[in-house]
């Protein structure tokens, strides 16, 4: 060892011992006769006193040291005079009397800080300098301990953490796979999993019952700002159990990982809201509910003026934010370009302002006389002083589009706090979705989940009518696990992939063999997948999953530091029987 | 829930009580009137009766049961008449009330059973059905709990688990890497890591200090018997660390692992062995010292007389093995043929028969007096009653061979039991190795390995003799871990890739980002490996590692339950400007 503690860890009462300490060098200052030296190690800072009076070469050295030189350093441990009372070792200090320089750096291209110089690109070109930094270490530390007290939770609960394969086949539904050419297999290909779902349901045809794995999956898409290619899930399956089950067994693991992680307890049940309700009072199908603001439907009484846009609107929503009628024009005109926005759509934005005189002032005052607007305000519950924001058109956008001012305004008033957690499970999803594209329907989560026993009838009749057994863990608004119960019978399996369009053929060739399994004995399972990344970011309460990450890909998914993806050897292309046709 | 109570759980305590069992039926029975039915799931057994008397119905239903059906059952614990003291719930039975089959099974391809009539290739296709004999099964729950106690043990010990990325670039030293095509880097392509070496060395440069991943690794190899493409690595790493800290660290590991998951403690620390002495003493870089009968050399002995075989041998090695001077005539002949076989390539056996009366009978009587065997005996410790076994040639070869002999007398002599675990440390490996193919050294490790600051010199004059800081762990004769300590210093980095034959161009492209995180404070760090696939299997008793993997690939890569490798759309390779240009 090169040292006998860590720099985190001496106290007062270790005054007097004889150290040995090993680190880098965080800052090096001289105060008259005195230079301090400040070490740093992942557990913390120890400041390091040579007395040039007493040993001039030793100080002269210490002087020299530049940032980020790795040292070590024999010394005794003394009190210091003057305390520090912010750092854990701030009582006292190494008196050196050997140091040793273990190894040199150029000065880095940006400071290893709390809050530091360096921008985005820098950052990830030096990542190994950018771990250095507490925030950025504290994150993947939080990582290690959730990924540590999820496998505690589980293994204590029976489940088996069990290792799926990555070298798996192609199946070209849904996302665009990663594929790898084989070369002992030529012309074929392997591709990397986007989730181990077959493998996990077939664990539970071969009667593992309770399974689990923290697993990477992969996803060929386009990056958005918060997705990579690679990201990792907390992937789980049970048997001979019902939904209810699922619910309570995770709603278990996640109460457990707040406690253990961050402190926090949720004594109380989630509250679960279902997709039909949160879409209608949200225009999400992950509502944050960190705050009320429910949409309230103005349809039906709205339309009783001369007002074109209402009367030729499908639907017209209303939320109501508090306190907010002070809001000035030049606001409530950013509100309106907020919802105009390429990215949101909306047409414009209709605001009545509840004066704290009782007045109710409106953009639409040419239409509504004031009797209008107080039955508005009533139906929203709103009282002097709040401020009514209504959105109309087509339902579906509408929903969307208001959902989106929602979000605009809780951030505004700042009701969306990131030290409070408001976990919250939708269910009952539709089972299918009409794909535009393709003319037919897909899955909302995959083909395997199953319908509600009770809507199986509508799956010829009324396909966008059936609900699923499908739930979503969604927490401030960001969905972090979702899953669903399984068809465990091979004739309503077949009858899903008929209804997904696939032909007989399609479909043996792409799941032959998890069809095949269910010829055997297949029990009733159903399972859920968390983003690990996710979670994890949001209790650190990061912006972005990178940060939570230790060697992130960056928006081409391209990796900076080792400079990945790159050319390869026209030997191992030849070997794979590839050529390389890029488009002119 | 569809079940109360598991299989494995009911005693004689619960009799009385009203349960809900669900599994698969393992078999049925009738004896008079009664039905019995064995339910299974992955706890255990459980009989439930059907009495014809009571309920006709019922008991006709629980007749026509097939196997591997799946079934919930509602009855009344019961105390058997007569109990199965092998069963943990033989003393009691389930007078069933309610039968519910939830779903059927077609007859299974073999019997789920600990020994089944399955060959290799139908287990494999029919995996799920393999996964259900308790045999399989476990080997899964053993490695479930290695792994919780490999977590257990370092996380305690502050290690931070960390991932490492999947996609990465290529490096075409040593094995072949798989490689991924990037469709929105055109042209250019990922590759699937062989080990996460260069992430754990630059996460020590980051400051982690303490790192370990359990994680999946790649080698695109002609699969040999026990190779898989895909493979687990306990992969660690600390820095501030010396040799001896990583082998007390982990041998910590494996104590505690033996400890926890067999019930076995080593109170002793594990022996060393330099691999000078192992190749010396036992032919091989990992011994297995289950047994002694370690290597004598004759040399300088046996070259006093005309036998011009062992008078042009380079070297004259043997082992006694004791009590075997009864072997017959036929079984040295066929020790003689062992050693003869292609994979050793021996050219012929000398033996020495100590018989039990002190007379010494050798196939080289015409050569050697009783006096000059006698010589060669006490050399080697014999006594009346042992079999000396000689053989020669070029000494490199020689070694392999006696090593080969060795461990088939070991066999054949019962003193390779299974259930006894002998771990060794072999140290001192050389740095480099003389590549034939290439004419040049390589790297034996990889060419991060620091050499022994004592032999640095050697390097640029005798690049051969050069020893490294570099260990493996050794049981019974299965390397299960190796690692090293590494080179931190950029300089003796760069003359180490001088040696390896790499152009400064070459180090650059493939390794700058290393190169360049050591300008910035690298601390001296080493670490070790473990093959998790082995480890388990070691512990579980396997002959093979794809018995303690959950879905395996055979020996050409393929899945042969998913059928993978396989063809990819035309689409897909578009979109990657790929072309298959298979050889005519």
């Amino acid at each position: 060892m090169f040292r006998s503690h860590t720099c985190g860890q001496l106290r007062i009462e270790q005054v007097g011992s004889q150290v040995t300490l090993a680190g880098w060098v965080q800052r090096t200052r001289k105060l008259g006769g005195m230079t301090f030296v400040d070490l740093r190690d992942r557990y913390g800072l120890t400041q390091l006193a040579f007395d040039e009076a007493v040993n001039k070469e030793l100080s002269d050295k210490a002087q020299k040291l530049g940032r980020e030189y790795v040292v070590q350093v024999i010394g005794t441990v003394a009190e210091r005079s003057s305390k520090n009372a912010k750092m854990p070792t701030g009582d006292i200090e190494i008196i050196v009397s050997e140091l040793i320089i273990l190894n040199v750096s150029e000065t880095p291209p940006f400071t290893i800080e709390d809050e530091t110089d360096g921008g985005d690109e820098l950052r990830m070109k030096y990542r190994y300098l950018d771990l250095r930094r507490n925030a950025v270490r504290k994150n993947l530390e939080l990582r290690n301990r959730l990924c540590f007290e999820t496998r505690n939770y589980l293994i204590q609960k029976d489940f088996i953490e069990t290792e799926t394969p990555v070298l798996i086949k192609s199946t070209p539904e849904g996302a665009r796979d990663f594929v790898v050419p084989s070369r002992m297999n030529q012309g074929e290909f392997y591709a990397l999993p986007q989730s181990p779902q077959v493998f996990k349901q077939l664990l539970m045809v071969a009667g593992f019952d309770r399974y689990f794995q923290i697993v990477k999956c992969f996803r060929d898409e386009d990056l958005r700002a918060d997705r990579q290619p690679e990201f990792t899930q907390i992937d789980c399956e049970m048997a001979f159990i019902e939904q209810e089950d699922i619910l309570n067994t995770f709603e278990g693991l996640v109460k457990a990982i707040f406690k253990n992680v961050k402190g926090i307890e949720f004594s109380a049940d989630f509250p679960r809201m279902s997709y039909a309700d949160a879409m209608e009072f949200y225009g999400s199908d992950k509502p944050d509910i960190r705050f009320d603001m429910r949409f309230v439907d103005l349809s039906a009484i709205a339309k009783n003026r001369d007002f074109g846009v209402f009367n030729d609107a499908e639907y017209i929503g209303a939320i109501c934010a508090e306190n907010c009628a002070t809001y000035t024009r030049k606001e409530l005109d950013g509100l309106t370009e907020f919802v105009k926005r390429p990215q949101i759509g909306a047409k414009g934005l209709v605001y009545v302002r509840y004066e704290a005189d009782g007045i109710l002032k409106s953009s639409v005052d040419k239409f509504y006389n004031q009797d209008d607007l107080k039955v508005w305000a009533e139906k929203l519950g709103a009282k002097p002083g709040d401020l009514i924001l209504v959105l109309s058109g087509e339902k579906d956008k509408t929903l969307k589009h208001l959902g989106e001012l929602r979000l605009e305004m809780g951030s505004r008033m700042g009701l969306r706090n990131k030290d409070v957690f408001k976990p919250l499970w939708v269910i009952d999803f539709p089972l299918l979705e009409w794909d535009e594209d393709h003319q037919r329907f897909s899955a909302m989560h995959h083909p395997f989940t199953a319908p509600k026993p009770e809507d199986i009838g509508l799956l010829e009749t009324n396909p966008a009518a059936v609900r699923a057994n499908a739930y979503d863990l969604v927490i401030n608004g960001v969905e972090l696990g979702g899953g669903s119960i399984r068809i465990y019978d091979k004739d309503l399996q077949a009858l899903m992939f008929k209804t997904l369009g696939f032909t007989k053929e399609k479909a043996e060739y792409q799941f032959g063999f998890l069809m095949n399994a269910f010829k055997f004995g297949a029990p009733p399972h159903g399972g859920i997948a968390f983003g690990l990344d996710r979670f994890v970011s949001l209790l650190a309460g990061l912006d972005s999953i990178r940060d939570c990450i230790a060697f992130p890909k960056n928006n081409s998914g391209r990796d900076v530091m080792i400079d990945a993806p790159s050319l390869i050897d026209d030997e191992q292309l030849k070997e794979l029987n590839l050529i390389v046709n890029l488009p002119k």
